[in-house]
């Protein structure tokens, strides 16, 4: 059997491995146009920060040996061809012409099967300037090693980085490390799209506790050289003021590599651009599977295409196109859209599908958003986090969470993954036997309060206010009471606008002082007291009575100090 | 509606809190034997150790607030008489009598529900010397505070931990902050019964790393007084010798607190001796309610009886009988004996099945013990971590996950729950859409990763032998080829006993060295490569070959250096 395979960064490769495990006397080649073979891009922030401390690490086995053409000869017995462009597939005659790019020479290599694993190119906007030296995506090692020259002659005082997506986040914590003053130019109204907006807030907001400047709903017009200097940008020009920039990285997402798929008449998602393939990773034409970043994947929750490339991904169904090449039979039965990603000292991490997308679809949802500490409360590790957790009105069924903050969130949304592969419920979720003990976990993991809450309010007992309503009622001048029921001291430290301190053990005896025909709105640190306090209105004949969704902990707005 | 409730640690308050926030107009009285109320015996270790500093610090609220009689009164409405004490139920008149300690008054309250939450004592074994002052439990506040006090007055150097449950490697840890030699006695061939017998192992040899002695197999038969002192045990004297010990502690496990639900008739479980519930947490008597560590769980997974207290559980419990006594309609599932603590640095963790448990329940199964670095193997950050899976080979179902390492074990095994739970079979494990940035995973996931080296077994391409099975043979002078394909770095830094070293890059060369009719078992650091060897091998028409599960990482016996 002879495989031919197109790509070898790392769904390629991983197909590769696979096949000659099950298939020891298949003749393996895999041609790539690059000159790395088989590295982890997803590492290239970590070794542009210099947390990673040598571009070998990144293509290294754990083992320690440098994955190149050598070791895939003489440990998997496979053919590599790197600098090599495939540049047709004549799907006919089963067989694919290649150049080899220094010398020019073409070749035609034939095969029974085929793998596409051309990955993806980062989408380079097209307004002036993008071409100049100092501008750079953040995709390839040669990106990284860009950078990493510009930043070792310490020239980039000032960068700009256009978009806000999971790369301009990383590329925006790799240039902190080396002393960089940062802005992010986002174009939509919030950074990190896959998240809801006022979580994304919350992520602004540590973002700019670390100095980065956020500049939202801002367009990036042109990448501009004032300065007359060789080829080089110094200002990044926006519609909403200009921005001195000694390196601008390039992070507006990435773009299928369909082209050779796209010549052979292969077919392609309309709504993603990226290769169609079924869950054994066929393409159209049997004899042809396509993996990883090139590829559309199919939402496990909506059954809807998407193009969401990421590592694991590939890695997955590498092995699965594999497997069927091999003539066994296995699935990819698609993805949630799990994503997490390590801004400064906060973990961001979602799955499933955010309130937004969710009411985009129709759904009627229940949410929560729930702050809590990531461990038991007492003991010193113990770190913030928000979980808000999205579930539909009609079955009860998990749609989505999203985490942020110091504490451990990859976990939750690992557990959430699960949960809503299995079609959970919110009861389903709440009664999970998740293993506790102080130093990893409180009593009640934060995943189980978040569903309990959003049980609360699907049961009526607590009637929840988004903090962008109650922003809103505020603008508008509206009459209400906004009860802050903590401790006097920890009203002293910080506000919300306009609040009215009773603590919560004052409330009973305070009842006679507040009004019963006001909406009243109780909050406290993360809502939780401000729950307690809510049903004690209520009891009492109050019968307009709101808790703000996650408290302080979770006020995306200005805070009084 | 009058809810009395008997027990005012964890289950008690927290079924408590939920009836006054469904039910504001209840009645609810605890009645707690003890002076602590709703505090955090979980974290009493972490309280002995210092690294929570206040004893106040267990008794607090997130926010601070410690939850004494004055905090439920004014906070939930909830009554509590501490230092009383529940002495009978009289079922037919719906009341309890009950007992002031301090004055001996009695006094009969009644009530509609009654929720019987009288936790656990811990086991003391029938041995001379264990009411000797300097020999603990650790379980209650003032446990924590007799063991404190001898430790900060440097009495306690050496220190014999009798059990080496969950308590007594917590317990161990604790004492080892404070500088004490510390021997752990367990009757059984291993500590931590939960893991099987080789996981358990990695963790005693990790303990033996930090200065801890374990003996397994080994019985104390009294704590001997040989100074002469003031009622101090100065020697533990066991079936192995004798142990100095300046203090013993006891941590041979928990038995249920049963004897007020014995004496009023209610059903007790016949394996577990604890109190009987259905899935609403109703006892025999439908309005007696019976919550945390004096009931009975059902697994999820075999459907039979267990005792697992846990404060997780507790929790989950108290929400569900309230909710059922308020007149709605809630279940509580069942556990699935998830459990994780600390053991220095490492995490042991696990959830379901062992192998062994499994193999004594009947079930054929299918087990991969996979080590790796829990984050991408190129960051600073990433930690060994060793997973064993185990799956049912009928149905490929996911049993059981241990995890032990320095990696974040917790994470894996609450998706492995989560998983089991849903009842998904290893396939379904595979292609899970876990979060994936090199920060935080690998981009195939541990867990992943041990499903996809099960299925390997299962299909035939792998033929995994135990460290076990391979010492036996070493034992029995079996004649097999233990071939090391590691780099001769490694194989200079630490070897297996009796190993014969090929890299795997030099093995396709090295092929006619070799035998073809001896037994032939590869390996390699965590057998990745020793994997990619066999297949070179049965490629090559080498037919008994198998592979050490878990590599050199996993072998429990000696190794040279």
């Amino acid at each position: 059997m002879k495989v031919l395979i197109v790509g070898g960064v790392a769904a390629g490769p991983k197909t590769a491995s696979r096949i000659m495990r099950m298939r020891p006397d298949a003749k393996i080649t895999i041609i790539e146009k690059g000159s790395f073979l088989s590295y982890a891009g997803c590492g290239l922030p970590y070794y542009v920060s210099g947390e990673v401390k040598q571009q070998r690490n990144l293509m290294e086995t754990p083992a320690g040996a440098v994955r190149d053409a050598a070791f895939f000869l003489s440990v998997k017995n496979v053919t590599v061809r790197n600098g090599t462009e495939a540049l047709e597939i004549d799907r006919q005659n089963k067989r694919v012409r290649s150049r080899v790019l220094e010398t020019g020479e073409a070749f035609w290599a034939s095969y029974d099967k085929l793998v596409v694993a051309t990955g993806a190119t980062p989408f380079i906007p097209n307004i002036p300037g993008v071409n100049s030296k100092n501008v750079f995506t953040l995709h390839g090692v040669h990106d990284a090693e860009g950078i990493k020259s510009i930043l070792a002659e310490h020239l980039a005082k000032d960068v700009v980085i256009i978009g806000g997506g999971l790369i301009g986040v990383e590329a925006t914590e790799a240039m902190a490390t080396h002393g960089c003053r940062i802005t992010i130019v986002e174009m939509l109204p919030q950074i990190l799209n896959m998240l809801d907006w006022e979580i994304a807030r919350l992520v602004e907001k540590h973002l700019e506790s670390k100095g980065v400047r956020v500049l939202t709903a801002t367009k990036a017009l042109a990448l501009e050289n004032r300065d007359g200097k060789n080829d080089a940008v110094s200002h990044v020009r926006t519609d909403k003021g200009d921005l001195p920039a000694d390196m601008v990285i390039l992070a507006v997402g990435v773009r299928p590599n369909t082209a050779l798929a796209k010549k052979a008449g292969l077919a392609i998602g309309a709504t993603t651009g990226a290769i169609q393939v079924d869950d054994h990773m066929r393409t159209c034409d049997p004899d042809i599977y396509a993996v990883g970043d090139c590829v559309e994947c199919k939402d496990r929750l909506t059954g809807l295409s998407c193009f969401v490339p990421l590592g694991s991904t590939a890695n997955k169904q590498g092995r699965v196109a594999a497997v069927n090449i091999c003539g066994g039979n296995d699935s990819f039965p698609g993805v949630l859209g799990s994503t997490v990603c390590k801004v400064f000292d906060f973990c961001v991490a979602r799955t499933g599908l955010t309130e937004s997308a969710a009411k985009a679809l129709e759904y009627e949802v229940i949410t929560a958003t729930v702050p809590g500490p990531d461990k038991a409360h007492y003991m010193p590790a113990a770190r913030p986090l928000l979980m808000k957790i999205v579930a539909d009105k009609k079955t009860g069924k998990l749609l989505g969470v999203q985490a942020t903050g110091p504490g451990e969130g990859a976990k939750r949304i690992d557990v959430a993954a699960t949960a809503i592969t299995a079609g959970m419920t919110l009861d389903d979720v709440a009664n999970l036997d998740l293993s506790y003990a102080p130093p990893y976990a409180p009593a009640m993991d934060n995943l189980i309060t978040a569903a309990n809450v959003a049980r609360n309010k699907r049961d009526g007992y607590m009637v929840g206010i988004s903090a962008e309503s109650v922003n809103r009622k505020m603008q508008a001048g509206e009459d209400f009471i906004f009860l802050d029921v903590r401790s006097p001291q920890e009203h002293a430290q910080v506000r919300l606008p306009n609040s009215t301190l009773i603590p919560l053990g004052a409330l009973r005896k305070a009842l006679s002082e507040l009004p019963k025909d006001k909406e009243i709105i109780t909050f406290c640190a993360i809502s939780l007291r401000g729950y307690e306090a809510s049903l004690i209105l209520r009891s009492a004949g109050f019968s307009n009575v709101k808790v703000l969704d996650g408290g302080v902990a979770m006020w995306p707005y200005e805070r009084e100090m």
